[in-house]
């Protein structure tokens, strides 16, 4: 009996192809099967920023998500839909491996912070061999961007779903030195509101499509609509500034 | 006048010299001066991780911190010494830029998350042309290395440094859904009692050396000893697995 394939998920970055790992670009390379998730009739963002590294013979395997629209996790059809969706994406990736083949799994950002890759990774890992290469997270690649020091020293970072209750927002942002808030769309005016409230939306920064074509920042206070597509997020650096600070009031 | 240079932040990745970007690479390699911070009479972790992407007849500019202890940031004597060591070092850099060369400073995991590089962007940034490439952070490489899905859908990740004070590292802990915590080395012990108390200990794994050679993972309640290195740290994966709980429970 031939020996199983190797499932790989792999971080393809935050957009710009040339934010591709060096290990990314020659494992994807050398794949003979690469699978990705897209919505029903696009492409898949994974795929259109990894294609160019893609080996001539390489198998295509897309995955295609059987809802467009983000709806709530927490409905019990939505997530039936989906938990038979990522189990049928799992066999039949897992039919190339038992046959094999190494299958590749391409992923925005990075594979195991908020990737789809997760749920085929749980299926999978416990019965045929796994390597994960990590990747630059969409929040690095806004950070980037905008040219905007997050962190320093001792500061604590949150992370956090701009899907998540208006309260439950405030309440977990008012601990925070610096926040990074994701996955706007819609929740865009509410994160706003909240930021509002707390006091840091004068330190926030929007960055929208981050490392992507026409990717840009604006101080979150110059930004006079309320509309944010699902590729954007509000940076808020930390306070944990003191050297810098220091050294600011010295040049001044 | 000749231009001036630009000055490139760089993310070189969490250690394996495959997991710089494409981007990275291809700076790396055509720049003149290569920065890097490093101790005193050492070479620089991100220097080892980069150097062989180095151009022939690029210029080394080691940036040689004043302290190799790791002391508190609140006491005045340290602070004094990091801001003038930070000038002094900015003023190297600018020094090459005025001369219309561009300089790349080199940084472990990405360049804006708790990395020395800021202290320079924050200097030199308002006076030449700069550039941030993103990197692979870190905490992406541990989780990598583990082959631990961390944050699901509407989790909420946490990265707290472990030198924060027992009951601050509780009580910023005690709300999070997923959690990084990193600066481990002599506050390890402190960080496994935290753990302990939140009931947060038994899904947490604790991660050695991440993507360097020797990396390794371990369930943090199988980790007898106390003893921990700088580059380590602990992971606590989200508990929002609702999709893969019910596949989990599915399959048993």
């Amino acid at each position: 009996m031939a020996a199983v394939g190797t499932l790989y998920g792999i971080g393809v970055g935050p957009g710009d192809p040339e934010l591709l790992t060096v290990k990314a670009a020659r494992l994807i390379g050398a794949s003979p099967v690469i699978a990705y998730f897209a919505k029903r009739g696009g492409k898949g963002t994974a795929r259109m920023i990894a294609h160019g590294y893609f080996g001539p013979s390489a198998v295509e395997l897309p995955l295609y998500y059987p809802v467009t629209v983000e709806l709530s996790a927490t409905e019990p059809e939505y997530h039936a839909l989906l938990v038979s969706f990522y189990d049928e994406a799992a066999a039949a990736v897992a039919l190339h491996l038992a046959q094999g083949r190494d299958v590749v799994v391409l992923c925005e950002g990075d594979p195991l912070f908020y990737g789809s890759y997760m749920y085929l990774h749980d299926r999978i890992a416990p019965r045929f061999p796994s390597v994960v290469v990590p990747g630059v997270t969409g929040m690095a690649g806004c950070a980037a961007t905008a040219g905007l020091p997050m962190t320093y020293g001792n500061d604590v970072l949150l992370v956090v779903p701009g899907t998540l209750g208006e309260d439950e927002l405030e309440r977990r942002l008012a601990g925070a030195d610096a926040a990074v808030i994701m996955k706007l769309g819609r929740n865009f005016p509410k994160v706003r509101r909240v930021l509002e409230r707390l006091g840091l939306a004068d330190r926030s920064t929007y960055v929208e499509r981050g490392t992507m074509p026409g990717g840009h920042a604006t101080p979150l206070m110059q930004k006079a609509d309320d509309t944010a597509p699902y590729f954007s997020l509000v940076l808020v650096p930390g306070r944990e500034r003191r050297v810098a600070a220091q050294a600011e009031a010295k040049a001044v």
